[in-house]
C-alpha cells in the first residue's frame, strides 16, 4: 500500500458533519480533517486523486438562486455544479497543500483542482425516470406551476413538500481526463470530478453541452479511477463499510466481498438504495473492470481500510 | 504573431453585454463569441492562457448568500470567488473546446480550468483603505449593524445606498503557477486566475489562508503572464483601447505608448480610476518587467490589436 495511484471519493462528512449548520468555520474544520487523512496516504508514497460529493452544496446554490429568481436570472444545474467544484475544490486544495507543508512534503507534491465535465448519454433510460430530489421544497401548487413554466418534473418528497426531481444517468466518459493524467504524471495531487462531475452530453462531432442531472459521485469516481489507471479506488464515508442488516441488532460488516458476491447482494437489495447501494455498485464496477481492489471505509480510517483491517474490501471473482 | 504564448484577460463583456439581464442563454452567447476570438488566436499557432473578471458574478453570489443568510450560513468572499471560477471557467472551457472541434483543432489542443489562488500581502496598505464596493445595497442602519456584527467596513455608494467595501491589495504570487505551466507545456489552453484569483495570504511557513478582498483581474493577469513567461499580454474589453479625453468630442486613441509615456499619463490621471487606469497599469507592469509588448483592445478585435492595427500597444522605453 505504497507507491500506488489511489482515487479517493470523499463523502459528505468531509465537509458537513451531522448536526452542523454548515458555517464556514465548520466546513474548514471538516476539510482539514479530511486533508489529514489524504496526506497520510501521500506520506506513504502514494499518488492521489480526490473526488467528492456536492449534494448539500449544490442544494444551497439552487436555493440561493431560487430565492432571488425575480431579481437575478437563475442558472442551470450544470453551472450550479461547476460552482460547487470551485467552492469545494478550493477548500480541499488549500487544506491539503497546507497539511503537506506542515508535514514537510510540499517540495515533492503540489495540489490542483480541475473544473471537470462528465459525459452522460442523452438516451440514458434515466431521462425517462427522474429520481433525484434537488433544490428547494415547494407547495404542490407552486411546484406544478414551476413544472409547467420550466418543463421540470416535480414530485412529492417523502420528507415533506414537493420538489423538483432530475435524472441520475450513468457515466460514459470524463472530458478532462487528459488534463488530470498530465497533472498526475507531474506529481500533482488532483481534485477532479467533483459532485460526480458537471453533467454534459456529447454530440456526434464530439461537442459537449450541459444538462440538468445529478451524477452519482462514486460512479463518476470509479470511472475516473479506471481512466487514470488507478491501482485502488476507495470510498470514504461516515460508516465503517458495507453491512448486512445495517442498523439492526444483527448488523454485520462485510469485510471482503468478491464481485459476484457483491452483485448478488445488490440484486437482493440488502443495501440502501440512496446510500450504500450506489457505493457498492461503484466498487463492483471498478474491480470488475480492472481486476483491482476497491474499498469502502470510514473517512478517518483510510489506511486501516486499505490494509483490510477495517471497512469492506472488494476483490475480483 | 504566431507561435507565441499569449495571456488574454477577458473583460466583463465576454459574459454580460450592456442592457442584458444575464440569463443563461445570454451568457452562453457571449461566451461563444469570446471563444471564437480566442480560437482565432490558437488557429494562428499561438498558445493561450485565458483569465477573466468576475465582478457581476461574485456580486450575484454575495446577493444570493445575503438573501438567505437566516437559513444558510453565508460563505466568505474567497469561497464566493472560487465559485465564480467554477461557473465562468466551465462555460469558457466548454465553449472553447466546442469551437476547437468546429475548427478541426481538437486533436492538437485541449482546454482545462484551474481553481486558482493568488497571493496578496497581509501588510498591503490597501487593508487600511478598502475601496471596492461589493455585494448588496443596504440602508445606512442595516449597513452599520452588519459592520458592527461582522467587522465589515461599510460606506455610502455614489450609486445610492450603503455597501460593504473591501480592500484591493496588490498581487504577489500565483499559487498554482506550476500546474498552469505543466498544462501549457502539454498543449492545453488554460483558464486560470479567474476574477483576479482567489485572494489568499501566505504565512511564514508558506501556508495559505483566504482573505476577503477583491483582486484586480488585469493586475493578476499580468503577473500570471510574467510567471508563465508569456510573449504577450492582451486585455480585451468593451472599448477599442486607451484614450485621452475619453468620451469627449476630442477623444483620441493612444495607438502606441512607451512604458514611460504611459506612466506619465497614469500620474496625470487621464484614465478612469475604476476602468482604464488599472488596465494601463497592468500593461505597464508587464512590459516594464519583461521588455515585451502588451495590448489593450476590443474583445472582437484581438488579432488586429495584436497586429497594431487597432487598440493600444505598450512597448518598452
Amino acid at each position: 500500500m505504497n507507491g500506488k495511484l489511489i482515487v479517493i471519493a470523499l463523502g459528505g462528512n468531509a465537509f458537513l458533519q451531522k448536526d452542523e449548520k454548515g458555517t464556514v468555520e465548520e466546513q474548514w474544520r471538516n476539510v482539514y480533517a479530511a486533508a489529514k487523512t489524504i496526506v497520510e496516504l501521500i506520506k506513504m508514497g502514494n499518488k492521489v486523486v480526490v473526488t467528492h460529493g456536492n449534494g448539500p452544496q449544490v442544494g444551497n446554490v439552487m436555493e440561493w438562486m431560487e430565492a432571488l429568481k425575480h431579481k437575478i436570472p437563475p442558472l442551470t444545474m450544470d453551472i450550479a455544479g461547476a460552482m460547487t467544484q470551485g467552492w469545494i475544490g478550493y477548500m480541499l486544495q488549500q487544506a491539503i497543500q497546507n497539511v503537506l507543508i506542515e508535514e514537510g512534503l510540499d517540495h515533492r507534491y503540489r495540489v490542483a483542482t480541475i473544473v471537470n465535465q462528465v459525459v452522460v448519454r442523452s438516451d440514458d433510460p434515466a431521462w425517462n425516470n427522474p429520481t433525484k430530489y434537488v433544490g428547494p421544497y415547494y407547495t404542490e401548487e407552486e411546484a406544478k406551476k414551476l413544472a409547467a413554466e420550466k418543463g421540470w418534473v416535480v414530485k412529492p418528497d417523502p420528507r415533506g413538500g414537493w420538489r423538483r426531481v432530475v435524472p441520475s444517468p450513468d457515466v460514459v466518459d470524463n472530458v478532462e481526463k487528459e488534463a488530470i493524467k498530465t497533472l498526475l504524471e507531474n506529481n500533482f495531487i488532483v481534485i477532479a470530478s467533483g459532485g460526480g462531475g458537471i453533467p454534459v452530453v456529447r454530440d456526434e462531432k464530439g461537442r459537449h453541452r450541459g444538462v440538468e442531472a445529478v451524477i452519482d459521485k462514486d460512479l463518476a469516481g470509479q470511472l475516473l479511477a479506471r481512466l487514470v489507471g488507478a491501482d485502488h479506488f476507495i470510498i470514504l464515508t461516515d460508516v465503517d463499510g458495507a453491512y448486512i442488516n445495517y442498523g439492526k441488532p444483527n448488523q454485520q460488516l462485510l469485510k471482503v466481498l468478491t464481485v459476484s458476491e457483491a452483485k448478488k447482494l445488490l440484486e437482493q437489495g440488502v443495501f440502501g438504495a440512496g446510500s450504500m447501494g450506489p457505493k457498492v455498485k461503484a466498487c463492483v464496477r471498478f474491480t470488475e473492470a480492472t481486476g483491482k481492489e476497491s474499498f469502502i471505509g470510514h473517512l478517518y480510517k483510510a489506511i486501516s481500510t486499505l490494509r483490510g483491517e477495517t471497512g469492506t474490501k472488494f476483490i475480483p471473482g
